[in-house]
Formats: C-alpha cells, sequence, structure tokens
C-alpha cells in the first residue's frame, strides 16, 4: 500500500503483460473441434492417421486449457487489484472514449455485405433491364442546394463544420442531387440510377432497420415525354424488383396527387391549406382516420363538415371501375384538377394492365406521401403481411419519409411518383426537365431478409474461395506457394494458412467452417511423383492429380 | 424608360417565356443526321422508302432550325436589354448561388461510371481470388477514433458541425476505421477488403485526378502469422491488379521501415529523429537529393556528414545481391534493427520469387512512404515513364499520402504495408491484431484510362439495353408495351420511345447513337400476321420474327 504511483504502474505493466501472455497462449491452442472422421471413405492411410492423433492431442489441449483458464482469471484479477489501488486513472490513453460507431449508423460484416450485395446486384439488373445508366454524385453538396427542398425535414440535414470555404450538408436524398446535377449540366433526358448512403439526423430506431446513415437505391427518368409512359414503366420496375428479390406478397398502391388536390378543392379545403392537408392524409397508413381528421380539425383548422367529405374519398380504392365512379362524382367532375388527375390515372392503370400488373396494384385515394414536390402521380409498394415478417417495419423511401410504422403488420419497400419541378428550382432560367423514379427501400428489405436467414440458420459464404492449399506435415510452406501462385495465375481463387508449419487437422477444420469446396493436401510423397491429393471437403473424397493437370481438374470439378 | 419595375418584370417574364419556347421548339426539332443507308441491303422496302422521305424532311428542318437561331439570337438581346433596365437584380430566387459541386469533388457521369465500374469490377476480382471478404464502415466515424492517427494531416479531416450529440469527422482514409472495427468487434484475423470514398480538405489539383473527396480500394490481412507469408501475398495482390487492368509497364518497390530505422542509427541519426527523416527521405521520388539534404540538415537539425551517409544508402536499389551486399555493410551489420529488416526483406524477396514477381519488383532503400504507423515492410507500385502517359500523375495511396508528383513521368498507383500497432491503439486492454494491407489508387488509374479512352475515341456503352422497340408508324404505343413487357419478362433488356408516335428515324438514330445491337420494328402489316422485324442494327439487316418465337431469336442473335 506503500508504493508510489510509479511502482504501482510498473505492477500493473508487468501483470497486464502476464495475462496477455497467457491469453496469447490460449488463443493460439483454441481450435474448433472438427467432426469425426471415422467414417474415413477414400481418406488416404497416411492423412487419416495423423487426423486420428491430432484429434487425441486437441482433447489433451481441450483439458488443459481449461485448467489455463482458471489461471488467467487469478491473474486478472490481481490485475484488476492493482488498478484499484490507482482509482480510475490507471487506463491508457486510447481508451478514453466508447469504440462505437457514430449513433445511428452500422458497420457491415461480411455476413452482411455478402446479403446486402446480393440484393444490390438482383436490382441492378432490373434498372438495367430498363436502360438504366449509373450516375455518383459527392456526399455532400453545397448547403444552398439543398435549403428549401424538404419542408420541415430540413432540421435532420447533417451540417460540415465551417472549417473555411465552402458551407456544405450531408445529402439527404438521391433526387435532389439528381435535379442538382441535370440542370448543371444542362441535361434534358436521362434514365439514371443511384445506389448510395443518404444521411439524415433522424431518431435512429436501429432494431427496425432505421437508421442516420441507411442506402437509398433510385432509378428515375428524366424527360420532356407523353403521358404515363415513364411513370408506367416506374411501376413496372417496382414489381419486377419486389418479384426478383422475393420477399413475400405484395401491393403497389397508386394515386395522383393532382386527383388529391382537386378532391380537396371539391370538399371545400382552401388552396393554401392543400399541403398540410396532404401531409396530414398521408398518416392513414399509420393512424386511423379519426386521429387524422383531429388532425386536420384541430391543427390544420378545417371544419368539421370538409373533413369528414375527404374521410369519404380517402377510404376508397379499387381499380379501373373506381376511376370510372369518380369521374361520374358529381363534386369532382367539376374540378378540373380532378378530372385531369382520374385521367391520368386512366392511362395510367390501362398501360399497367398491358404490363401484366393488374393483380398487384390498387388505386387508393389514401395513398398521399410525404413530400411536397411531387405533381403528379405517387406510389409505394407495400409488403402484405405475413407471420413470419418482423414486427414494426419501417418505411424508408423516395425522397424522404423514413417514417416508423405502428400497425406492426405490412412495411412499405418501395416508393415514388412524378417531380416535374424540381430541377426547374436549380435552372438559373427556371427550365423545366419532367422527372418520375423511384426508390427501392433496400435498409427495409436487408432487415426483412436478414431476419429470414437468421431464422433459417443457412449461413451465407462470406468469401468465394475455391481451393485451399493444405499442408500434410512440416516443412512444405514453399511448395504451398509454388502451387498458389500456379492456382492464381491461372484465375483460380485459392488460399493457404499464413503459418510455415500448420496442423493438417486445423487446415481441414478451416475449409469446412468456410464452406470452401476443394482441399489440395501437399505431402513430400505425391509431392517427389509430381502429384497431390485434391480432396471435395463435403464428401472427404480424395484422389491424386497430376500438378500440371491441376488447374483443369479443378475447373473440372467446380463445374460439377 | 419610365415603366415601373413591375412592369419591367412582367416584360421580362412575357419576353422570357417567348425565348423559352422558342428554344424548346428548336430543341424538339434538333436530330442528330443518320448516315446514309443507301447500301440499303435487307431493309424491307416499306421501311427504307419512310427512311428516305425523313432525310429529306431533316434537311428541310436544318434550314429552318439555322433561321431559327438568328430569330432566337435576337429575342434573347431583348431579353437582356430588359434585364439590364433593372440592374443586377432580375435573377429569380434559385439562382443565388454558382449551381456546383462542393470545391474538390465531382459528379461521375454514365460514361465516367461505367470505366470506374469496370476497373472496380477486375479490382475485386483478384481480391477475391485471395479469399477476400467485403466489410463496410460508416462514412463518418467519432472524431476522436481519427485523433492522433495522421499526424500533421490531422488538420485535412472534415469535421461536422456540432448539431448536438457527437462530435464526427469524415473518414480520411479506410485504415483507421478498419482498426476501429477489428478492436471493437474483437477480431483477430481477417481478409477484408473495402472500395468506398475518403474525405480529405487537401488543395485539390482536380485536373490531375487529385480530389478531396476519392475512392480507395483496400485489401488487407489481419491476424498473428509468420514472418512474410501475408506480406508477399499483398505484393502478389498488386501485381495481379496492375497486370489485369492493363494500364501500363510498371514496377513495386519495396522496402522495409525497420531497416530504414536500423540505417538511421547506423549513420548517427538521433532515435527521436527517425519520423521526421523518413518523412524527409520520403519526398525522394519528387525532389532530388540536394533538396532532401538541404531539408534535412536545414529543418532536421541533422549534421552534413549523418545527411551524407544517408545519401549513399538511399540512392540504392536492386534484388536479392544487395540484400547481400548490405547484411556484409559493416555500420548496418552493428545495428539489430537494420539487420532485422535485412532478413525480413531476404525472406520477402524469396516468397516475391516463388509468386514470380522477380521482375516486377524492386528493392528500393529511397522507398520510405509517408505515414509514421508502418511497422514493417512496405511498398509502392509505380507505373513506368510512358510517352502517351497524361503528365502529372498523382499519388493517392494506402493510409495518407496523397501527394503531387512533380516529375511528370512516373506515377504511384498502389502502396501499402505492414502496420502491427494500430489495431492495438483501440483494444482497451492495448492487445495488438498485427496488419498488412494494399490500397489501390483506383482514382489515378481512371485517370489514366479516362487519357486512355479519350486518346482511342472508343466510346463505351453507358447502358446495356438488348433490343430496342420501334414503331414503324402512328398508333403503336400499346402493341409496343405489349411486346416490352413479354421481353422484360424473358429477362431481356429493352427499352422504347416513350413518345406516343416517334418518328422511324429518331427510333433508329436512338439504337445507333447508343450502340443497342438489336431493334425490333412494329407495324401493322407485319403484326396481322403475328410477325415483328428484328433488326441488327450495324448491319441494319431486317427479317421477320414470330412474335412468340421472339426471346428465343434474340438471345440467339446475342449469342452470335
Amino acid at each position: 500500500m506503500s508504493d508510489t504511483r510509479e511502482q504501482i504502474l510498473e505492477q500493473i505493466k508487468v501483470q497486464g503483460d502476464l495475462v496477455r501472455q497467457l491469453k496469447a497462449t490460449k488463443e493460439s491452442k483454441e481450435k474448433l473441434p472438427l467432426a469425426p472422421s471415422s467414417e474415413g471413405r477414400a481418406i488416404s492411410t497416411s492423412v487419416g492417421q495423423q487426423l486420428k492423433a491430432q484429434q487425441q492431442q486437441q482433447l489433451q489441449e481441450q483439458q488443459q486449457q481449461q485448467q489455463q483458464m482458471h489461471k488467467i482469471d487469478e491473474e486478472v484479477s490481481r490485475l484488476l487489484a492493482l488498478k484499484a489501488k490507482l482509482g480510475g486513472d490507471a487506463t491508457p490513453a486510447n481508451q478514453k472514449f466508447t469504440l462505437k460507431t457514430p449513433k445511428g449508423t452500422r458497420d457491415y460484416a461480411p455476413q452482411q455485405m455478402t446479403l446486402r450485395q446480393g440484393v444490390l446486384d438482383k436490382i441492378v439488373q432490373v434498372f438495367k433491364r430498363h436502360g438504366g445508366e449509373a450516375i455518383d454524385t459527392p456526399v455532400f453538396e453545397l448547403k444552398e442546394v439543398l435549403t428549401g427542398k424538404y419542408g420541415e425535414d430540413s432540421k435532420l440535414i447533417y451540417d460540415l463544420k465551417d472549417q473555411g470555404g465552402e458551407i456544405l450538408s450531408m445529402r439527404y436524398d438521391l433526387t435532389v442531387p439528381l435535379a442538382r446535377y441535370l440542370a448543371m449540366n444542362k441535361i434534358s433526358s436521362i434514365k439514371r440510377y443511384h445506389i448510395a448512403k443518404v444521411y439524415r439526423r433522424d431518431n435512429p430506431a436501429m432494431t427496425r432497420g432505421r437508421y442516420r446513415e441507411f442506402y437509398q437505391c433510385d432509378f428515375d427518368i428524366a424527360g420532356t415525354y407523353d403521358p404515363m409512359l415513364a411513370d408506367a414503366e416506374c411501376v413496372k420496375i417496382v414489381a419486377e424488383v419486389l418479384d426478383t428479390l422475393d420477399i413475400g406478397d405484395y401491393v403497389i398502391k397508386l394515386n395522383h396527387r393532382q386527383l388529391l388536390d382537386g378532391m380537396f378543392e371539391a370538399c371545400g379545403v382552401p388552396a393554401n391549406n392543400f399541403r398540410a392537408i396532404c401531409s396530414a392524409v398521408d398518416k392513414l397508413d399509420k393512424s386511423p382516420w379519426a386521429d387524422v381528421r383531429k388532425e386536420m380539425v384541430d391543427e390544420k383548422g378545417l371544419d368539421g363538415a370538409t373533413a369528414d367529405k375527404i374521410g369519404e374519398y380517402v377510404r376508397l380504392s379499387g381499380g379501373a371501375e373506381l376511376v370510372e365512379q369518380l369521374l361520374a362524382d358529381e363534386k369532382l367532375k367539376a374540378v378540373p384538377n380532378a378530372v385531369k388527375g382520374l385521367e391520368g390515372m386512366q392511362l395510367l392503370l390501362k398501360y399497367c394492365s398491358l404490363f401484366g400488373l393488374e393483380e398487384r396494384i390498387s388505386f387508393d385515394l389514401s395513398l398521399a406521401r410525404g413530400l411536397d414536390y411531387y405533381t403528379g402521380v405517387i406510389y409505394e409498394g407495400v409488403l402484405k403481411a405475413e407471420p413470419s415478417a418482423p414486427a414494426s417495419p419501417v418505411k424508408e423511401l423516395h425522397n424522404g419519409d423514413q417514417a416508423l410504422e405502428q400497425s406492426g403488420t405490412v412495411g412499405s419497400v418501395a416508393g415514388g411518383g412524378r417531380y416535374d419541378n424540381l430541377v426547374g428550382m436549380f435552372d438559373p432560367r427556371g427550365k423545366a426537365v419532367p422527372c418520375v423514379g423511384v426508390s427501392i427501400g433496400v435498409e427495409r428489405i436487408f432487415s426483412v431478409l436478414e431476419a429470414k436467414f437468421a431464422a433459417s440458420k443457412v449461413k451465407l459464404r462470406t468469401n468465394d474461395v475455391e481451393v485451399y492449399v493444405a499442408s500434410a506435415h512440416k516443412g512444405l510452406h514453399e511448395q504451398r506457394l509454388r502451387v498458389l501462385n500456379q492456382l492464381w495465375n491461372a484465375g483460380i481463387k485459392a488460399e493457404h494458412s499464413y503459418k510455415l508449419n500448420p496442423k493438417l487437422l486445423v487446415q481441414l477444420q478451416h475449409c469446412e467452417e468456410h464452406q470452401i469446396p476443394l482441399a489440395i493436401v501437399l505431402g513430400d510423397a505425391e509431392l517427389a511423383q509430381g502429384i497431390v491429393k485434391l480432396r471435395e471437403v463435403t464428401t472427404r473424397q480424395e484422389s491424386n492429380v497430376n500438378l500440371a493437370d491441376l488447374p483443369n481438374e479443378i475447373r473440372r470439378r467446380l463445374q460439377k
């Protein structure tokens, strides 16, 4: 107790080294047990005997390890006691903060990356099937580019610190950067896709797949075209993506902003209140009508009778027959916007039916979508309730609304619409480029698929290694490098242990754990004859192959 | 002149509308001329006649356009005169800032994305051939994670604004996030690759491919292994990447930080001056020895004799024979660090020779690399001077030094080394995970390839469309949608005009411009018989195909 601070620090160092050394020794001995291979089939005798001997040794080692664990626990206690002497002050400089990713963000481990890459590849395939070209834009923009585009959600934008020079903000979606790109480069038509991360200082609900940094996956068609041809193709794309990802039954809800405005006008909503009432309607997918009505009346100052009229319309959904019915509706007939919207819907439904989408779509007057800038068709792909789906899915969609759904049964996984005036906001002369697009809610899709995989207990392969090059005994590392070089130069995916003399058992365990299909086992006896053993990892069958013929034989095996 | 401001604004609006309308009319008429198809081969008579008539019409339209251009110029002058009346105040609200990307950043257009994706795909193939797994990390980290890792380059880190909550910075490279990831998840071995953008508030020289936002492309092997096995594989990976990208002759320079330290010690540099002298040596690839010596003596306080001794060593380069020579060097022999470094080099050169790299590598004592955290082998892949290569290439590499080279003849396109202590800086108990890795300087490679493509005048295809569905005459848009649906459902990449009644000439021009190999031409006469014309765009040969057989026939043609 009378030790000086320096003496204690020195003791901590010595004791820490001891503990680290013990742990290192333990780790280097830890191996996962290999399932007994006593069936033995075509394993050569020498390799079979070696495996048996090594398994024996492994048992002894496991006992030793247990004894060692006690020893480590003891020594750790001593270390902690020493540290306690110093109060909370003994931690090294590198430990002053919690090791974590920023709030609302996550790392993607190899397993997640494999799943994610599979999803994105399939989506890109659909985008390319429709003639999509890729672009990319910077992760941040001049703050002015984002200003005034997101309404009250602007508070969620990440700003960069003013370090001298331009004032920058992180992109909030991929749509505003697209509009800036088109205006800046005077591009009047493009079919582009863009897959990238966007940033929102939202309150993350990460257990439900809702993050502050998340992927968006957008396809947009810009250009001055005839009505609904591009719009219908976007709906087709949503259907193709959801079909190819096979994440369950879905419906694509359709509506039209012009019809919504016309309907509001017909019900007696003042024009300057359209957007506010529209964003109240947008909440219908997560709140009952009573709550939405209350918001309209109490917060947005609508009189009750007007709200009730809206309430009658927004509970309607259907197909072409509903459009007919509404075109005959006395109130709507009198409002040009409503008629135009309905005629647009009529055309859209016809084109969708030519695309074979009749069973997949629903004209739904309650669909409003959050953002202000839509000017025409809007749509949303929604997963139907599935008992197996994880609860509390999310919306994380085109141009905005990463809003949590309360219902816990269905999830919006794609959305978009027409926005004809956004590009014009950037053009010095206000020249408009009409656009229609769709955003796939890939984070939500990742969550659904991750849950599926976790439930199925299937382990995704995270590497593509085709052949593992193993040594049967010591002193073969140079031979391994020669064989590896031969395989790599032939384009074969191959790896080995970076130890000079790894145990055969450990090497074969590595193959099983990592689902590597083939292993080459090098041994002096075989090498003297210019041959190696080629082992199929799952069946454990081995056969001799001429070294010179190895790449061809491996390719033959892999094609099987 | 006596008009009120409101009146002038109104006049500007009217005049602006007129100019816009004129320009829009002009644009909608502008078409690129189609090369005359008078050879005519197998074109059906009706289609051939239509094309001829349309070409005639095009000529007339071009004359009209010229007249119109004069008219537009006139009206624009009037508009400008009106605006001048108001002073600088007539621009709309959306035009208050210059439309641009942030300083040092750029958009990637489809052409650039195609090139970039091709490069990255090839690199990923190499990484996977060596068993690499992908990970991803957030684009920003807690500021503390980056603090103290980059020496004086820390001033180049982008900070986020403090908007409440955590203090964040943009990642500066992919190596520190990897180290954080390994320590945080207690991962003691991995082979991972990571391709993502990093951020440095550097002075960009964008014409030379040097940006503030740029891609890094890293492969690292973490784990406690036997000496040089993983290190040699990283050198092999550099060679495979540069071979597969085919960007010209290259050399991979190798050195060892322990040898550098030992050499400094042998020359009499005080230990606390090693890193400073090392970073002076790092400048030898862009400055002559005289300048570097001056920096050592004048700025870093070395005496001239010591500097001269260093100067003798750093001009040496060679192979295994140079290692032998240095192992026999009296001064170096006496310094354990130097001997260890040389023995390491000996082993590395041996393994590299087993990997067939003898002609590709050069042990080069002038190679120092910028960053502090290297602890062992360091290497750099350098393009050899090529008359065709663009001048003033850049370094943009592993873990740091995106430094401009002055020489204008060679370019560093890959680099890396061993860093055994970085992960330990994040581990609460200081547990080290030895790492060795390589970073491919893809921005530099993009620049080289972009210059090559620009010189070759080859136009890269930016979409993958296989078939264009065209109408021979009016009124066929629904038929187009039916055929498109059939093709998409069969997985064929297809597109059409989003106009109801596009001209055949315009549609076929689109195919030629976008290098679409096949076109389907729909016509009432053929459709009545259940057939369509399938046209090969480059040869202009057409043949009739049964609608039902269309997907199969297209696949057959594409395989040719």
